[in-house]
């Protein structure tokens, strides 16, 4: 067996305002790959949110020459002024997520993100915001609260005051809006699916996933709101786990599981989004199992690793 | 990100008559680590069975050594004569299974196999019999068979006609009895506990599904018998999946569950011997929460490994 190898691996999860006319995802996602030798290891396109995302790996100065690639191309073929969909959204490269993954730290990933956010501001002429761990006030801490109203809202309010972005130009962006980037832990975007066409169950059940976590009693970092899937008829609680070593995949499925048949629904299946750690899928099946010593380091794949 | 590397890995995965007393495994498991570069991954020991399990990964030809040093030392060690346990065994190194992981096919690993049961028995004189991928003969082909009667039966019967060993001297080595080589796909050896002291529980529950796995009816590959945990004072279900891509551990964890609740008994906990594949992990708690679309290809990890 090999010694350690040092290796740097940054992960990449931009959002982009399109999710219906596959030709323009595709193309964006072959300017991702063109543009430096960084592997895009998921696309997921949604007819009802309209919107995709593509994951991809690399080391840090190769995901910044991609993710340019990328977001020139999306503002070249969006046009958020014709753009209708279930999911907020100010930007046609509405959020750019950097997450350190092997041999970077969260300070480095910052200083990514920034570094993306200059990038697109300067020679794409698009007002940035930054968020999360990038975030140079407070108010940016948000994603929600910079995505209120959307680019809508953006066009008329003007990018003043609160409004005003981090670096860029202080007008929206005509057709492009703006965007927001920043550097962030590992989260796992997942949705459970519904055997009901009532989206109010969905509602329910994601204000109880709110409540539960905003007083503190559990469901810890997880951010639940109820959709329609227009497309398939039926309804869906949409989560972000945002502390997956709090708060897992098994956690969410169960509860969901669990009060849908308070209500007389099944669940009919359940969808990632993106890509997830190994850990996440451990802790998963280890609660849904009941399994103590189910740990990473019982994964062959996971002694195999080169670090 | 960097190009594929070749490399070739190979699981070991020796069973030893000796779980209580921790020194000699301890020590079984240092002359295994000493003798190469191998990397071992877990052992386990379990008193009610008397037995330990040692997993560990490497070349091919690194396997060879270290597994002779193990085995040598377990001769040295342990007596079969004063050996009490729930387990069937007949050997102080009891049984040998060798897996291809990467870069290594079947082929290659059963002649790895040969390789180690002529080391043992021409070096350390012990009787080797050949199973599995590496069986030279149908009735060595089931584990259980060569077993039968333990190292108590193989004494007072000799090692002539069916028992005759595949290698090495035809007479019971008097305290290290006879060993168990062969090549196999992934296994995994996977226990529930429930709670109750009733091993009938435990027992019609495996009995069930042996009955569904001989009918074809389910439960493919899936051996599996009821046990009582002497020291923990509880029955356990004890199993081997050795088709884990059609059977996993959430199709056995939810069966023994359903079953014993039906009759009013809960499952307290399950546990893993030794390893597991990602694939399986994955492939479990795809079924577990009802999420087609997870892959394999979408933990990070996966897409990180250097091959």
């Amino acid at each position: 067996m090999e010694g350690v190898r040092v290796r740097r691996v940054i992960q990449c999860v931009p959002n982009f305002s399109e999710g219906r006319r596959t030709e323009i995802v595709e193309r964006i996602v072959d300017a991702i790959k063109s543009a430096a030798p960084v592997k895009v290891i998921d696309y997921s396109m949604d007819p009802d949110h309209n919107r995709s995302v593509i994951t991809f790996l690399g080391e840090p100065e190769d995901i910044r020459v991609s993710i340019l690639a990328g977001v020139r191309l999306a503002i070249d073929l969006i046009d958020l002024n014709k753009h209708e969909g279930e999911h907020p959204r100010i930007g046609a490269a509405d959020v750019i997520p950097v997450v350190p993954i092997v041999g970077v730290s969260m300070e480095e990933a910052v200083q990514l993100g920034h570094a993306i956010g200059r990038d697109i501001a300067e020679e794409l002429e698009v007002p940035v915001y930054y968020y999360e761990e990038c975030a140079l006030r407070d108010r940016c801490k948000n994603l929600a609260d910079i995505r209120k109203g959307g680019f809508e809202a953006l066009k008329v309010g003007g990018l003043v005051g609160d409004r005003a972005p981090d670096v860029g130009p202080s007008r929206v962006h005509p057709t492009a809006g703006a965007t927001v980037v920043g550097a962030r832990g590992p989260l796992i975007a997942y949705n459970v699916n519904l055997a009901t066409d009532d989206v109010a169950v969905a509602r329910r059940i994601a204000a109880k996933i709110r409540a539960l976590r905003d007083s503190g009693q559990g469901m810890a970092g997880v951010k639940a709101i109820g959709v329609y899937l227009k497309s398939r008829g039926i309804a869906q609680v949409s989560t972000n786990i945002t502390r997956p070593h709090l708060i897992g995949l098994w956690e969410v499925y169960s509860f969901v599981e669990r009060e849908a048949r308070a209500e007389g629904v099944e669940v009919l299946e359940s969808e990632l989004i993106g890509s997830l750690r190994l850990e996440a899928v451990v802790d998963a099946l280890r609660s849904a199992i009941k399994c103590e010593n189910l740990t990473q380091t019982r994964v062959i794949e996971h002694q195999l690793l080169p670090w």
